[in-house]
C-alpha cells in the first residue's frame, strides 16, 4: 500500500464525506412508519444501526457487533450511483450489481487507500453474506421494511401487489442471521394476511 | 435489576424501535449539503456514525470507538419529544435540558430495564463530555453542521445571522475531543469570513 503524506488524508476524507452526503436524498420504496414520505437510504441506515443495538442479544452467538454496525453504516453508499432497487424486482436486481461495483470503486474510492480498502471490505462482506455478523446485518436489513409496511397498512406491499409467498423468501433470509427476529417476522406476514394488508397469492 | 421474561423483552424492543423512527421526522436548522432541504435527526444521525469512522485516526489516542458510534446514534433520539434546539439559542438551550431529561425517561424507558439503563447511559455520556469518547462524539456533532454550512455559502449561518465568533465558541468544544479537527474547522471558518458567508462580527 502507497503511504499517503498525512496533509493529503484529510483532503481526501473531507472529500468522501462530502460526497455521502447524497446518500440523504436516495430514496426507498417503503414509506416511513407513518405513511408520510418515503424513507432515504441515510436515515434508513440509522434505522438499521438501531435495531443493532436493541435486537443484539437475538445475533448469532459472538458476533462483533460493532462490525455489524459499520456494516449497516456503509452498506448503502452505493446506491449514491447505482440507485435503490426494489428487492422484489428480479430483473433489476442483476443489472444492479454491476452498477453497484462501479459505484463502490468510485465512491470508496475517494479516500486514502486503507480506508478504501478498509470500506469496500464491510460493503463486500455484507454482500456475500458468508459471515455471522453479515448475515445478522443483511437479516436487519431486511425486517425493517417488514416492519415499516406493516405499520402501514402493507405500504408498499399493497401499491406494489407483493405476496406474501414473496415476503417469505425474505424471511429465509432473516432466519440465517437470526431465527428469532424470523420468528417475529414469520408472526407479521400471519398477521398482515389476516388484516388483508398482504395477499397470500404465489410469487 | 428485575429479570423481564424473555417473551416480553422482544414486544417492548419492538415498541421502541416503532417509536423511533419518529426521529426521521425532526427536523435541524441546517440544510444537506446541497442546500435542498433541511436535514433531519436521523440522517443526521447516520451521517456522525460515518464521521466517527471516516476520522477515528483524529479520535483521542485509545477512545473506544464502537462506544463513540453506539453515542452519535442515540444521542438526539430525545429530541422526538423535546424538538431540535438552535446551539446558537442560548435561552432554548436551558429550557431544552429540562425536557430532554423528561423524554429519555420516557422513551429510553420502553426498553426492558437492562437497555433503558445501557441506551440512557450512552446519552447522558454524550451529554456530560466528561470520557474521551463524548468529546469526540460531540466535536463531530458540532463539525457536521460547520461543514453543511461551507458547503451551502453560508447556510444556516447567513439564515440566523451567525457571526464567526460564535462559530468560533464551538471550535473550542471541538478542540476538546479533537484538535485536528479544532485545526480543520477553523481553516472552514476563515474561508467562510474571507467569502462573505460569516460575518467576523461580535456575539
Amino acid at each position: 500500500m502507497t503511504t499517503v503524506p498525512d496533509e493529503e488524508r484529510l483532503p481526501a476524507q473531507v472529500g468522501f464525506v462530502v460526497e455521502i452526503d447524497k446518500l440523504k436524498r436516495v430514496l426507498r420504496r417503503t414509506t416511513l412508519m407513518d405513511g408520510s414520505r418515503r424513507e432515504n437510504d441515510a436515515e434508513h441506515s440509522w434505522y438499521l444501526g438501531m435495531l443493532a443495538m436493541v435486537f443484539a442479544e437475538y445475533a448469532p452467538p459472538g458476533a462483533d457487533l460493532a462490525r455489524v454496525t459499520a456494516m449497516l453504516l456503509v452498506h448503502d453508499i452505493v446506491e449514491i450511483d447505482a440507485g435503490d432497487t426494489f428487492i422484489y424486482d428480479t430483473a433489476a436486481v442483476e443489472v444492479q450489481e454491476k452498477a453497484e461495483r462501479a459505484a463502490a470503486d468510485r465512491i470508496f474510492g475517494l479516500l486514502p487507500a486503507d480506508q478504501t480498502t478498509a470500506l469496500r471490505a464491510l460493503w463486500e462482506e455484507f454482500e456475500a453474506r458468508a459471515t455471522p455478523e453479515a448475515r445478522f446485518a443483511k437479516a436487519l436489513d431486511r425486517l425493517a421494511p417488514l416492519m415499516a409496511n406493516h405499520h402501514c397498512e402493507g405500504g408498499a406491499w399493497v401499491r406494489h401487489g407483493i405476496t406474501a409467498d414473496q415476503v417469505m423468501g425474505n424471511i429465509e433470509i432473516i432466519r440465517e442471521g437470526s431465527p428469532a427476529l424470523a420468528d417475529y417476522a414469520t408472526r407479521i406476514v400471519e398477521v398482515s394476511v389476516a388484516r388483508g394488508h398482504l395477499a397470500r397469492g404465489h410469487a
